[in-house]
């Protein structure tokens, strides 16, 4: 397979917010693509752009080279690869399978393993970028598995991302990603908590920022997250539910390799009450909600959205 | 006063690592300046370069037009500032006093207090940017007071920052600087876990920062402490006791404002370990080396320093 070669037929395996931006670019480079989603419905713009429309995983799968996987959770991916009408069983020798999804270390080397069972191959290749990053194609991408198969596969993925950086072997992909997510729910902590304790202290948050966000508090989150929670915009982003489930992977994998994590488990905690009250479907940065909660702080000056 | 005419008089006290740097740009840009410190040998260096001693804070206050305070503790401040021998005893009408240290939010509001039942006035301006900030002149000074006392000694704050923002009245520039800290120690945490997550699962650390680091996990705190740590360079930019002290300072704040902070409250705590560990006078970023600790996990090859 030579992925630069347009001819190199793609399978398309979940269509949310951020895997109909990345397929999308797949078909507007060119690549015959075969779509699958759980929801025939969420595929049709995708169908309308010129997308093959397949009935299961499987035969996403079936005359593919190559088939991406960015679905929810872990049970998706588990299910989409591994199920009974799954990639795997649909597999040729010489499918390379490429989990975009975040997920769990230990199934991408399950599935990995499973992949060379049947002569395919399998890159784990979770993103960071978001929803922004996804439609721009300007996506980091963190791969797993063998360096051979990421070298085919690369073409496809420049296509979707800027910054493609192999980081070991099956499952490594998935592990950056969970360092990732680890500096940004501690690092959500700290910008809720600066934020708050600037409005007790009767601060001008603006002029705060002015002075902090530029030294050596500074951060990505608190540039971006902290202006949006100062106009009250708590739209996702990044959804709560979804980076629960991602503290959760990074925290069972850090209890598996015996290493304590409080703060990340900290940050977990605290959005679990986020969740409570009813946070499940915001944006991350609705963590400042529930911490004044907590401390029975008036925070939203308007009602939420 | 017109500041910006170099025949003000200085006073200054406190020549540590901060003081020095900072008090030896406006002997520099020719203000007289005359010196006290607890121990005349730091001092030294500033005496060669033609600043005058005085065996008492007072003695430094009674012909200055300006004070400027860089001490280490709340006490300190006290001490120096209200004290028998300090400034406040002998401040003339007209007076300025700046304190620069970071302290009490509640003290810089009892030095105000006192200050105009002198005649005299008071701000309180901690810094951020560190050891090099200071000896580069580029600090971020965050300013409580009267904004029309911080127009007269705007001249003399540019001679030692580059960034002077005024957030308030008396005790906002230590709200502010509280602000700051409480960004830094909740980060640290997410850096250090992140390194040894990524350290216990076998990644190299070096690309998972290439991944990482110039994205939403991105911070100040990763790009500058991450490389120190990777090359087991546990020196104090800014020292974990000193470190402490703040964030006790803004825990202290946050109790009386009946704010709960969960994720400093716990960066204050593991730093509490550090200094059990012996690491009080090391650098914040060996926090590390007691997460490690934690989960007896080998972090420095090297024995350390």
């Amino acid at each position: 397979m030579n992925a630069s070669d347009t001819t190199t037929r793609i399978g398309w395996i979940g269509t949310g917010v951020m895997g109909r931006s990345m397929c999308g670019h797949l078909i507007d480079a060119g690549y015959p693509v075969t779509v699958y989603s759980r929801t025939r419905e969420r595929a049709e713009p995708l169908l309308e752009r010129g997308a093959a429309w397949a009935q299961t995983p499987g035969l996403a799968a079936r005359e593919a080279d190559v088939v991406f996987t960015m679905v929810g959770y872990p049970a998706d991916v588990r299910e989409v690869i591994l199920g009974r009408d799954g990639v795997m069983v649909a597999a040729r020798p010489g499918l390379v399978i490429v989990d975009m999804t975040t997920s769990q270390p230990s199934l991408a080397k399950e599935i990995d393993a499973a992949a060379r069972g049947n002569g395919a191959s399998s890159l784990d290749a979770p993103v960071s970028g978001g929803d922004v990053g996804a439609r721009n194609a300007t996506l980091s991408i963190m791969v797993g598995g063998d360096p051979d198969v990421l070298a085919q596969v690369r073409p496809l993925l420049e296509v979707m991302g800027r910054t493609i950086i192999h980081q070991g072997p099956a499952g490594a992909g998935q592990h950056t990603k969970m360092v990732n997510q680890t500096l940004i729910a501690t690092g959500m902590v700290g910008v809720c908590e600066a934020l708050l304790y600037a409005h007790r202290a009767g601060l001008n948050p603006e002029t705060v920022l002015e002075a902090v966000a530029g030294g050596a508090a500074g951060s990505w989150s608190l540039s971006n997250y902290a202006p949006r929670i100062l106009r009250g915009d708590y739209a996702p982003g990044f959804m709560v539910e979804h980076f629960l489930k991602d503290m959760e992977i990074a925290l069972e994998e850090a209890r598996r390799m015996n290493l304590a994590l409080p703060g990340l488990a900290l940050a977990h905690e605290l959005y679990v009450a986020v969740r409570a009250q009813g946070g499940g479907r915001d944006g991350t940065q609705s963590l400042i909600r529930a911490l004044a909660r907590m401390s029975a702080v008036e925070w939203d000056v308007a009602p939420p959205a």
